[in-house]
């Protein structure tokens, strides 16, 4: 298997700001929440965002946790991210993106705090959902498909 | 409201890599393929970004078609990023997340090109999981709680 792996989504809008996203068989419905203008059937792009990089945290914590001999009896995490809405709905030139993002992890282990913090450190710095964010990443459109005939409106 | 919100969400490591992620009154099922090592029940870490991706900018069309006078028939994204696996799997200093993500954008609409190309380079300025991915954000472990009574094991 070579080492550099593309994957892919698929988003298609919906009534309104409803959107069924798909990764091969899976399925997850995004929406917006009625103060954020949807009709609430699921979580949405910005909280889909910080689900994914916990879970994301969480399964790196699994394959490493051996190498730091940290046994995992338990392990949560709860993420938050700060988001001014001024971005997104154009009233100011704020970034519409996420500024901060914080996390807390709960393990339950009989591990010592110090083999803990090691191991936390370790998986901070191999997260690719992490990294992704974290750091700056080349977003590119490839090109725009106009399906109708395209005539001047 | 205050133009700042902060939005949450938790990750729960279940058995192997699985990992069951909620926000508020929604849970998404996050897994590994098994060529990955995992039990495939779920779309993975990386994959569910790309569907937050793919559905913020579904939802920023939405938003801002009336403003561009673009009429949606349909809208549909395909997204897909490059991520070398030899930094998740600490082989290489590669860095472990996306180097490059590409998105196309399928429109049926009876609008003209120019007004629909103007309309992408707004709709992608005002994304917010656009703009977290594709520029850097403060990330930053809250703390560490450790569940059970430390012993040095």
């Amino acid at each position: 298997m070579p080492s550099v792996q593309t994957f892919k989504a698929t988003a298609h809008l919906q009534e309104g700001v409803k959107v069924v996203t798909t990764v091969r068989q899976f399925e997850l419905v995004i929406d917006e929440p009625k103060s954020l203008g949807g009709t609430d059937t699921g979580m949405n792009p910005v909280e889909a965002l910080l689900a994914s990089l916990g879970a994301c945290q969480s399964i790196v914590a699994r394959v490493y946790a051996p190498k730091f001999d940290v046994i995992l009896e338990d392990f949560r995490v709860e993420v938050e991210g700060d988001l001014d809405l001024d971005g997104f709905f154009n009233r100011s030139d704020v970034r519409p993106g996420y500024s901060d993002i914080r996390y807390t992890f709960y393990i339950k282990t009989p591990s010592s705090a110090e083999k803990v913090e090691q191991f936390v450190e370790f998986l901070e710095s191999k997260c690719p959902v992490g990294d992704t964010i974290a750091a700056p990443v080349h977003l590119k459109l490839n090109r725009i498909v106009i399906e109708n005939e395209v005539t001047n409106s």
